[in-house]
């Protein structure tokens, strides 16, 4: 049942007289469930119970804290069919998606329990004391990594589940030790409320503080507002559009205690096909790349707005390809009329620019919602002289870019924004010779592909989502993947600390039995 | 010799009109060079300067910018007693503090050196690929630490080695593979000419790019906001006042890509004396942190700047003592006239507060620019009331706190502004009784030492420089030790990549030898 209500903490609360509802764009109806915004002191409220539960919460042990993990992907599981039937009717998603995305989020909360019992996330390091040293003796240092403070996590209205409620941000930040707050996304706030149902029922039955898990609802932007300011919010995890992130970014880089804001935000994805490969493989590139351009209606973050190729009969058969393949894709259903409209709006004004063709656009009438894609084409000289075609069109659009010379190509990726990923597809060893093409390429993404699409993101520790700005507003970290946690924790050092009084992961007998850089070595054993 | 020309790359440059001196505080007069501040021009050819040999210097071996570490260490100390006298000269510190501060900075330059020659420091994390795998097969993902590109470095007043031309920072984006623009501090520019004429030799004997590094000189502020501001720099590392490091942060945030500002900045380091501790040994506390206090004319960044006690004879014994022996203490001069009027003016301020009491201050005539040395004591709930109290006094000034009762003591330490260090002096395992203190003290420092004194920072890798704002503008990282090089490094991913094309720390045979996470094990072995 979904009450509309907000949790704040352990409790459910409606204090506000604003409501709202969520909308079905299969059906093209509003849902039937209330929303009831956060009242500006529920906001309150819930900062300051996270504040105090972080007292306790972040001296957890590991155990504990993906004893509750665990118990949040239990829960979720235990909401059964319900939940996927809420998330299809507030997105429009298919059931097979909501189940890979359910499968996806509790995949990653069990990924993180097992990360936080195992223990060497804190990266233990201890310098032992020299006392006899010269000139001077030298103290006891052990430095780990603790939590940072409580978190406000905004999810992303095209991952209700993964990037959402109690998604990854979300467990990586309670991995970390630290509370979370989450500002429900407005488009599937009765789906957030079911998730954030699951999350407390975890909370009780695992003895976790009150506070550890709120959930707000909000339609406007004043409830995150109001938490990215909140003197006891300590970092802030975003998914969602490049307007969104950047106007949190600003908002906690002004507070008196500016705080970090993780946004991962939008990506026009650059995928490079060179000379050989159009040569050889045109046609079924064309039909790959027709079929990631319009992967979930093209609202993947990683999804291919770009293509930038050489001129060439290979290029001529490509975008003669793409232009009869993509036609072919039934069009799908976006996530919101909003998103609908927004994809409307972009395309058409990327379709006015000058120079721009299309070379093939879905023309037949589509039901209310549903998106036709797009994908048309362009000189290199045109893109690189108009700012407006590098900026992502969200959904199933694309833009083949046609470059004269290696040196323009060259030109046009080192001019790209900051990417979530680049693509290169090579065939025949050709990519020793566009070294200074792949060199630029990485400058500006985050991750790097051969002969593949972008779309797809895989959770493991080796993946890097996120990428110089705008893609994410800091390369430094992932928003995907257990080194996540990294976002949410810093380190700390005691020095000439009792040995009784240290943690457990920095006592002398290495009780955890994780490994540890000592003196300068890493290892496993006691002290 | 000392041209007072900038460094743009390998070239001595001097297109402005704008000069300056440097003053010897000790004799209290101008020295004899003329320093060039650096032209809008130079500013804009250091960076893209910068950004051309980031493109290489990126991409070098560990072993070959170890080389050019090694090299610049070996120069620095080729540059013999004309070094240390230019230091005495622009800072009044005496050759003592010289010797071992350039100790300090070259042992900083040849950890590095070894830390990146080792190469674990790229963090290489290794995903192999599960063509097989059902519903999806899985690619190959392989990620490591990459540079962030060209740096900015803001010197310390307080620090013209460690923490200036070729300190820390340099140290730390050097080896992380990033080209570094140093804006030189004013008041040692001298210092900093010869310091970046050994780093000049030192590129130019290793072949380095023309560019890895560049100096300019400034007295005011736009040299170092249009370096903040220049589309081609990517990070920017500052040592010094909140103001500053506040106002550098501000500019860095207001880009149009916004970039990371690494500030390590005021604290006034509290430290907790416990009961029992000042009961037994409250004149060796005094005498101890009177010392402390004064050490290095009390311009350490961890300078004691708070001392909190709960009110008893021991106490009482304690603040007795400490009048008693601070001004004993001969007076040292202060780095330049403008710190030493800044000390003048801010400890006037605070001794002008309400219920402020001063306990002791030294009286005698002192040459111009020493600074004298006062403490002071306040109760707990006058210093509750009076945020100025909180503030940093630069200088030889601290002030002891009297509380009523623990819970004011925690409430103390809870409203504190976050701080480097925190210190708890503790006897007889009286600290278990104080575990709400200590964690509310752990909550707002990056370092907590035990039964110590706070100034004095361990080079090592287990060390935590840096705290809660305002101490740094990002508690996620430290200004001292290895691990600082994680400030100037993102990760990136490799998708399905070439083994040949890979860089050697992802190569499948390993031939760095370094340890990997493979799969999600530690280890050295090949796959």
């Amino acid at each position: 049942m979904i009450t509309g209500k907000n949790y704040i903490g352990n409790t459910l609360s409606a204090n506000g007289n604003k409501t709202f509802k969520t909308f079905n764009p299969l059906l093209n109806i509003e849902n039937e469930w209330e929303i009831t915004e956060a009242a500006h002191d529920e906001v309150d409220s819930a900062a300051k119970l996270a504040s105090e539960a972080y007292k306790t919460y972040s001296q957890f042990s590991g155990s504990r804290k993906a004893e509750f993990l665990r118990a949040i992907a239990d829960e979720i599981e235990a909401l059964g069919d319900d939940l996927l039937e809420v998330y299809t009717f507030e997105s429009g998603l298919p059931k097979g998606r909501a189940t890979g995305e359910r499968g996806r989020t509790l995949g990653q909360l069990r990924a993180f329990a097992n990360h936080v019992e195992q223990g060497n996330w804190v990266e233990a390091s201890i310098d032992t004391a020299q006392p006899e040293r010269q000139p001077m003796p030298k103290a006891d240092l052990r430095k780990m990594n603790i939590a940072l403070g409580p978190v406000a996590v905004f999810g992303a209205s095209n991952f209700p589940f993964a990037f959402s409620t109690a998604g990854g941000d979300t467990a990586a930040a309670l991995a970390a030790g630290c509370p979370v707050i989450v500002k429900s996304h407005p488009m599937h706030a009765g789906t957030g409320e079911m998730v954030s149902s699951a999350v407390i029922k975890a909370a009780e039955k695992t003895n976790m503080p009150n506070g550890v898990f709120s959930n707000l609802n909000s339609s406007g932007i004043e409830v995150g507002q109001a938490l990215v300011q909140h003197t006891n919010v300590k970092a802030v995890g975003f998914t969602g559009s490049i307007r969104g992130g950047r106007a949190l970014f600003d908002l906690a880089a002004q507070r008196d205690e500016p705080i970090p804001v993780l946004a991962e935000m939008g990506s026009i994805n650059p995928v490079v096909i060179l000379p050989n490969a159009l040569n050889n493989r045109a046609e079924d590139l064309a039909k790959t790349y027709a079929g990631s351009i319009t992967l979930g209606t093209g609202q993947f973050c990683t999804n291919p707005g770009l293509i930038v190729g050489l001129k060439s009969d290979g290029l001529n058969t490509f975008v003669t390809t793409l232009a009869e393949e993509i036609v072919k894709i039934e069009p799908s259903c976006m996530l919101h009329p909003n998103i609908a409209g927004a994809y409307e709006t972009n395309k058409a004004n990327a379709m006015s620019q000058n120079g721009l063709e299309v070379l093939a656009k879905y023309e037949s009438d589509v039901k209310p919602n549903y998106a036709r894609q797009v994908v048309t084409t362009v000189e290199g000289d045109t893109f690189l002289n108009n700012p407006t075609l590098h900026h992502e069109v969200f959904g199933p659009f694309s833009l083949v870019v046609q470059c004269d010379s290696d040196t323009q190509l060259e030109e046009i990726v080192s001019n790209l924004e900051g990417q979530l990923t680049g693509t290169v597809i090579s065939d025949d060893n050709e990519i020793s010779q566009y070294t200074n093409v792949v060199n630029a390429l990485q400058n500006r993404v985050g991750r790097i592909i051969f002969n593949g699409v972008p779309t797809g993101v895989e959770v493991c520790p080796s993946m890097l989502h996120g990428g110089p700005y705008p893609a994410s507003t800091d390369s430094r970290f992932t928003a995907v993947g257990v080194d996540s946690i990294k976002r949410f924790v810093r380190p700390f050092s005691f020095q000439d600390w009792p040995n009784e009084l240290l943690p457990n992961e920095l006592k002398n007998d290495n009780p955890l039995n994780i490994i540890r850089n000592v003196n300068g070595k890493l290892t496993s054993q006691k002290i």
